[in-house]
C-alpha cells in the first residue's frame, strides 16, 4: 500500500507521472507541452514524459503489480473499489474546480466525477453479486463429453498474465480513466493510464487522490503524463491496449506490429456519428416529440458536444424537418448559455481546446462544403465569450439530399449536427447504416411496430440503442451517458469494441479457457463440486459452518414412498388440482405422463424433508433455488430419494456468512434421475 | 433452394467455384494451379479463380444470402444444419476415397468427415436447446437503470448484416469448412468458402453434396476454389473473415487496410507450439504415464502431425526424459506404419503435399541448428515409401536447454516433436508459456493440488487444456481434437480468436447490443414480456394453446393467509422440520426472520394452488423453474397472493409443443414481493 498527500498542482507544474509505485518527473530542461484554460487561456500546467523509461513501467505491472492484485479474489478487489469509490466521494468539491479549467460545466463536470465515481460503485456491487469470491469464473454449463460422465468440458476465464494499457481521450479525464480502471482492477490486471495531454492534469489530480487513500495495492496502477509513444513496443500478447480517442488515432495504433503480430489485446472506442431517429408516429405535440428535441438539445450542448456518443445526424420524418429545427432553435435559445463555466447561469461551456476549435470550424465548413447549409447558429464566436477561450456555438446543418456523403463520414466533434429527412423506416435504416457503426442511435417512437421495425434493423451498426418515448422520457438516463451496467462501444467506425456492460467489462481483461478432465479435476480447477467428483459424508453438512463445509459434503436420503393419498391430500392442501395430478383419464392421455403423478412441488417439498437437518444451526436460510428440471414423473407407488452436495461456496467479504449453493439430485426406486437442482442457501460463517 | 445432381470430379479438371447459386469455372486457357495426390505424385484436380467477380460474390451474400436467412429463426436453421448432417452422412462413403487421396488414413479421414458431420448435428441441437426460436438471442438479465422500472436495459445479439468469409487450412478440408459454416448458419449470415488449395478439391465435393442436398437457402453458402487474394478487398465492418493457416498468412491478412481501419471482424486460428505437460506423480507405471504417451504418439502421428493443435513440446520432470523418449519409441514402433493409405494396414500417411514435406524438413533442421539431436526418427524417406510420395517419418529432438528459442518458436508442421525436462511446477509453468499462446495443452497428473497449480498457471495462455489422469485416459476425446461444445482458438501465436464453444461460436456471428427503454419497448423488442410492460387478463392463460398464448398473457390470484397450523402441517407432511418452520425461538434467533415463517416450498406449492386452472387443456407439464429468489419471509398471519405472465414463448420445430416461461411473483398482504421464479412449463401447439 502507498500512503501519500495529496496536493494540488501549482500552476505551471509539469504534471509528474506515478511509476513503480513512485512520483516520477522530467529532469530539468526537458521538452514540454503546455496546457492552457478552455475559457481564458491561462497556462494551467506543462506535460512531459521525456527520459521514463516506459520497459521499466510494463516490467512493474507484470511482476509487481500482476502479484499483489494475485493476492486477491474478485470479491476482495471489487470491496476496495466500493472503498476508493466512498474515498474519492469525500475528496470530489476539490476536483470539481480544476476540471472548470478545461471547460466543463459544474454538471459537465458531474458526469464526468461523479460518472466515475458510479462506475466504482455499481461495478465493485456487480463483481461482488455476479462473480465468486474467488479467482475463477466459470463460464456456462458443464459440457458433457463421455457417456459416462468420466470426462467433460468447463470453460473458465483467467486474468490475462500481462498489464492493461488504458489510453484516454481528452473530454473525460476522470470518467475515462475510472470507467477502464475499474474493470480491469476486478480482473485482477495493473492499468497503466495515459491521458490525454490536454486534461490529464485532472486525471493526475484523481490519480493522486487514489493513491493517497491507501486502498490500492503496490504496482496496481500507474499513471503516464506526457507521450507514450513507444508504450506498445514493450507490449505482447499477454497484455491489452484499451484505446479511446479519434479514429485516425486508433487506425495507427491498430497497425503498430505487436498488435498485428505480437497478438497484443486491442480494444479501440472512437468518436462516431451516432443518429437520432424520430419515429413518423412522434409528430410535434407527442411527449416523443419534445423528448427528442430536449434530447437532441442535450446532446449538442453538454460537454460542449464533445462526447463520443453525441448526436451527430438527426434524422427526421420526410416533411418534419422544420418543426424539429424550429423547436431544437426555440429550447436552445430558452436553455443555453454560454461562457467561462465558472461564470455564474453559463450552461454551456468552451472547447477543451484552441486546437480542438480549429478542428470543429474546419469540419463544419466541410460539411457545408458538402452540402450542407446552415439552419441554427453560425460559425462566430458566441457573443461576449473571451477571444482567448475555444468557445464555439451550438451549429444544426441541413443537408436536402440525406446520402449526402458529408452528413455520415464528417464528425465535428463539438455542439455541431445535421438534420436529414427520410421517406420510410427503411430508409431511415438504411441511412443510420451509413454511418458506419456507431456508438449509440436513439429511436424516439411510443408505436411498438415502429420501435421493432427500427431498433431490430439498425442493432447490428450499433453498440447501445436508446428507445425513447413517453414512459422513460423522465427516467432515461440519456442518450450520451454510457451506464456501466450495459456495454460501450459499436462496431466499424466506433471502433469495433466494447468496454463496460458489468462483469463483461471485467471478462474482457481475462482469457477464456476450455478445461477437459475428470469430474475430480474440474473440481480441483473450478473450486466447484462436478457432478461425479469425490464426495465425503459422514457430519450431515447442515451441521457445518462455512469455516468447516467444503464442495463435495454430501448427505444422501434413503426412499420415501408417495401414495395416492400423498398425491390428493398435497392437491387438497395447496389447491393445486391439475388434471395430472387429480383426473386419472386425463392424466393418461397426456403425452408425457402415465397417468395420476405427483405434483412437481410435492417432489421438492418431500425432498427438502428427505435432506434437511432440522435442528439450530449455521445454515440460516433457504434463498432461492435455481436450474430445476423435472426429467422422469412419479406415480403413486413410485418412491424417491435426495442426494444434496455442496456445490459452490460464497463467503460474503462484508457479512458473517455466505451463499452455499448445493446440487440436489432426486432419484426413484429404479434409481433413475426424476429431477435435478441447485438448493441456495445462507450459512453462517462460524 | 437449389437442386444439383452431384458428381464426381474428373481428374484433372478445374475444380469449380459455386457463386451466386450457380457453378462457374474459369475461362478455357485461364492460368492453374496443379494438385497432386500426397502419396503418389499423380494430378488429382486443378485449380483456378481467375477472372471471378469476387464484388459480386460479396453482394450476392449480402442480399439473396440475407435475405433468405433472414426469413428463418435460429431453431429453422438449426434443424436445417440437422437434416444436411443426416444427408451428408449418407454419402460419406464416397468423401472417404478422395480423402486417401489428401494422405488421409481411413481414421484420419473419420476425423475430418464425420468430425465434420458431427459439428452439424451438435450446433443442431444445441442451437435449438439454447437459443430462442426467434432472430434476436438475449444475452443476460435485464439490468434495472431507474428506481421505478419505467427505465431498463437488456443486452441482445442480432446477426452481422454482412457475410463470413471462411478461409481455411489444408488440413481438415471438411471439418475445417463445416466447422465455420455451420455457426455463421444458425446466426443467420451467409457464407463464403475459401478451402486451401492442396486439398479444396475434397471441400468441393462436399459443397457439391450440401447443395445437392436442396437444403440450403439461395446465397447462405458460395464456395471459391483458387486464390481470392482481393476478397477483403471487398469487405467492410459488416462482415467478419475467419482465418485458419499459418501464422505469417494471418499477419498478412490482418494488415489488410479493410481490417485496420474498415473494422472487418477478422479472426485467426493459427498453428501453436502446444505443449503436454506430464505430472511429477505421473511416474513411469502409472496409468497417467502410459496415457501421456499414448497422447504423444498419438498427436505425432495422427494427419501425419499436421493439426494446428498438435503436440510440439514434450514437457517432462526432471530425469524422466530417458523413459518417456523410450516409451514413445517402443510404441511408434508397435503402432506406427507408414505408407499410402490406401494400402492395408498403413496407419499414418504422408503429409498433404511435396511441398508441405519440404517446410518439415527445413524446420526439423532449424530445430536440429537450434540446440536439438534426434532421439527418434531420422530426417530420411521412411523405407519402402513412394520417393514422388511427401512422407516423413515420426521425429523426436531432444534439447538439453529448455528454454531453448528453437523448441518455442521453431513449428515443423508435421510429424514433429520436442521433449524437454523442467524442474518445478513453476518452471513446467513458464515453459508452457515459452510457446506465446497456444491451442491447447495436456496436463498428465492424477494429483489435484498439482493440477491446479499447472493448469491455472498456464490457463491464460491456452484456448484449451486436457487433463488427462486414470479417471479419463479412455474416454478423453483427445488432446489434439477440438469439439463443437467447447471453444477452439488461443491467445498470441494461436491467433487471439476463438471458435465453436457451442452457441458461443453463433454469437461470434453476432452484434451485441445494449437496448434501453421502457418494459413496453423492451417486449416489443425481445420478444419476451419484461415486468412493468404491458399485459392481458381475460381468460385463463392456461386455456390457451400456443396459438392463441402471447407473452403478456397474464393470471393474478386473490390472497390466501398462511396460518401456523399450516406451516406445522406442511412440516409433518414433508418431513421438513427445519427449525425457522417449527421451532419458534430458534426461529427468532435467526438473522433473517421474524420467527416461525412459512417453508418456502409451501409458498411455491400454494402458488400454483392459486395460479393453476386445473382443468385438461393445452397446459401439458410443469419441466422445471428458474431464478427462484425468496425475498420477503412469511409468517403465520400474513397472506400471500401470486401474478403469473406468460414471458418468453418457444414453440419446437419438431413436437407439438413447445416451451412457455412464465413470470411469477408472489407478493404478501402489504403488497411486498415475498419471491420471484420463472416457471416453465411444456405447452400443446394447438
Amino acid at each position: 500500500m502507498t500512503l501519500l498527500e495529496p496536493t494540488t498542482l501549482a500552476p505551471s507544474t509539469v504534471v509528474p507521472s506515478y511509476v513503480r509505485d513512485a512520483w516520477w518527473s522530467p529532469a530539468e530542461g526537458a521538452k514540454t507541452q503546455s496546457v492552457l484554460d478552455a475559457s481564458t487561456g491561462a497556462e494551467v500546467a506543462k506535460v512531459s514524459a521525456e527520459g521514463l523509461d516506459l520497459a521499466a513501467v510494463v516490467e512493474h505491472a507484470r511482476t509487481v503489480g500482476q502479484a499483489s492484485l494475485g493476492e486477491l479474489t474478485f470479491h476482495q478487489r471489487a470491496l476496495l473499489l466500493k472503498q476508493l469509490g466512498q474515498y474519492l466521494s469525500g475528496v470530489k468539491e476539490e476536483l470539481y474546480e480544476l476540471s472548470a479549467s478545461t471547460g466543463a460545466t459544474k454538471r459537465d463536470s458531474m458526469v464526468d466525477i461523479d460518472g466515475g465515481i458510479g462506475v466504482l460503485f455499481t461495478l465493485s456491487s456487480k463483481g461482488r453479486r455476479e462473480m465468486p469470491n474467488s479467482q475463477v469464473y466459470v463460464d456456462g454449463d458443464v459440457e458433457a463429453l463421455s457417456r459416462d460422465g468420466s470426462f467433460s468440458g468447463q470453460h473458465i476465464y483467467t486474468r490475462i498474465p500481462g498489464v492493461a494499457c488504458q489510453i484516454n481521450a481528452f473530454n473525460f479525464p476522470v470518467w475515462g480513466m475510472l470507467e477502464k480502471f475499474a474493470p480491469a482492477f476486478i480482473a485482477g490486471v495493473p492499468s497503466i493510464v495515459k491521458p490525454a495531454t490536454p486534461t490529464g492534469y485532472l486525471t493526475e489530480a484523481i490519480v493522486r487522490h487514489m493513491l493517497a487513500s491507501g486502498i490500492l495495492p503496490a504496482g496496481s496502477l500507474q499513471f503516464v503524463s506526457g507521450s507514450a509513444r513507444d508504450l506498445i513496443d514493450h507490449l505482447d500478447y499477454r497484455d491489452l491496449v484499451g484505446f479511446t480517442g479519434s479514429a485516425s488515432t486508433a487506425r495507427a495504433l491498430k497497425s503498430h506490429p505487436n498488435i498485428v503480430h505480437g497478438g497484443v489485446r486491442f480494444t479501440s472506442e472512437t468518436d462516431s456519428l451516432n443518429a437520432a431517429i424520430l419515429g413518423p408516429d412522434a409528430v410535434a405535440g407527442t411527449p416523443e416529440f419534445d423528448a427528442y428535441v430536449a434530447s437532441v438539445v442535450t446532446e449538442m450542448t453538454s460537454k460542449a458536444g464533445q462526447k463520443c456518443t453525441s448526436i451527430r445526424r438527426v434524422i427526421v420524418p420526410a416533411g418534419m424537418r422544420d418543426e424539429v429545427v424550429a423547436a431544437v432553435t426555440e429550447r436552445v435559445a430558452k436553455r443555453v448559455s454560454i461562457g467561462d463555466p465558472r461564470t455564474e447561469g453559463v450552461t454551456m461551456g468552451p472547447l477543451a481546446s484552441i486546437d480542438q476549435r480549429g478542428e470543429v470550424l474546419s469540419s463544419a465548413a466541410r460539411l457545408l462544403d458538402g452540402g450542407g447549409r446552415i439552419v441554427m447558429g453560425s460559425l462566430d464566436a458566441p457573443d461576449g465569450t473571451d477571444p482567448a477561450g475555444a468557445f464555439v456555438g451550438p451549429l444544426l446543418l441541413a443537408f436536402d439530399d440525406a446520402e449526402s456523403a458529408a452528413v455520415h463520414e464528417i464528425e465535428a466533434f463539438g455542439p455541431v449536427a445535421s438534420i436529414i429527412e427520410y421517406d420510410t423506416l427503411d430508409h431511415a435504416v438504411a441511412l443510420a447504416a451509413l454511418g458506419g457503426g456507431s456508438l449509440v442511435a436513439t429511436v424516439a417512437t411510443h408505436d411498438p411496430e415502429v420501435a421493432r421495425a427500427l431498433v431490430l434493423g439498425i442493432a447490428a451498426h450499433h453498440g447501445r440503442v436508446l428507445m425513447l418515448d413517453r414512459d422513460d422520457a423522465r427516467t432515461s438516463t440519456g442518450h450520451g451517458s454510457p451506464v456501466p451496467h450495459l456495454v460501450h462501444g459499436g462496431p466499424g467506425r466506433a471502433g469495433g469494441s466494447e468496454e463496460l456492460g458489468g462483469i463483461r467489462s471485467v471478462l474482457h481483461h481475462m482469457q477464456r479457457t476450455a478445461i477437459q478432465g475428470s469430474p475430480d479435476m474440474l473440481t480441483a480447477i473450478t473450486g466447484e463440486w462436478h457432478t461425479g467428483a469425490a464426495v465425503r459424508t459422514g457430519t450431515h453438512p447442515f451441521r457445518k459452518s462455512l469455516a468447516e463445509l467444503r464442495v463435495g459434503d454430501q448427505v444422501a436420503s434413503g426412499l420415501r414412498t408417495v401414495t395416492l393419498a400423498d398425491i390428493s391430500a398435497f392437491a387438497e392442501s395447496t389447491g393445486d388440482k391439475f388434471y395430472a395430478h387429480t383426473d386419472p383419464v386425463a392424466a393418461e392421455a397426456n403425452p408425457f405422463f402415465p397417468g395420476i403423478v405427483a405434483h412437481g412441488y410435492l417432489l421438492l417439498s418431500w425432498a427438502a424433508g428427505l435432506f434437511v437437518d432440522a435442528a439450530p444451526g449455521p445454515v440460516l436460510a433457504n434463498s432461492g433455488l435455481e436450474r430445476l428440471r423435472f426429467v422422469t414423473p412419479v406415480a403413486a407407488g413410485d418412491s424417491i430419494r435426495v442426494t444434496l452436495t455442496a456445490k459452490r461456496i460464497t463467503p460474503r467479504e462484508t457479512e458473517e456468512y455466505g451463499e452455499v449453493r448445493w446440487d440436489a439430485v432426486l432419484h426413484n426406486q429404479n434409481d433413475e434421475i426424476v429431477a435435478t437442482y441447485d438448493v441456495l442457501t445462507l450459512v453462517a460463517k462460524v
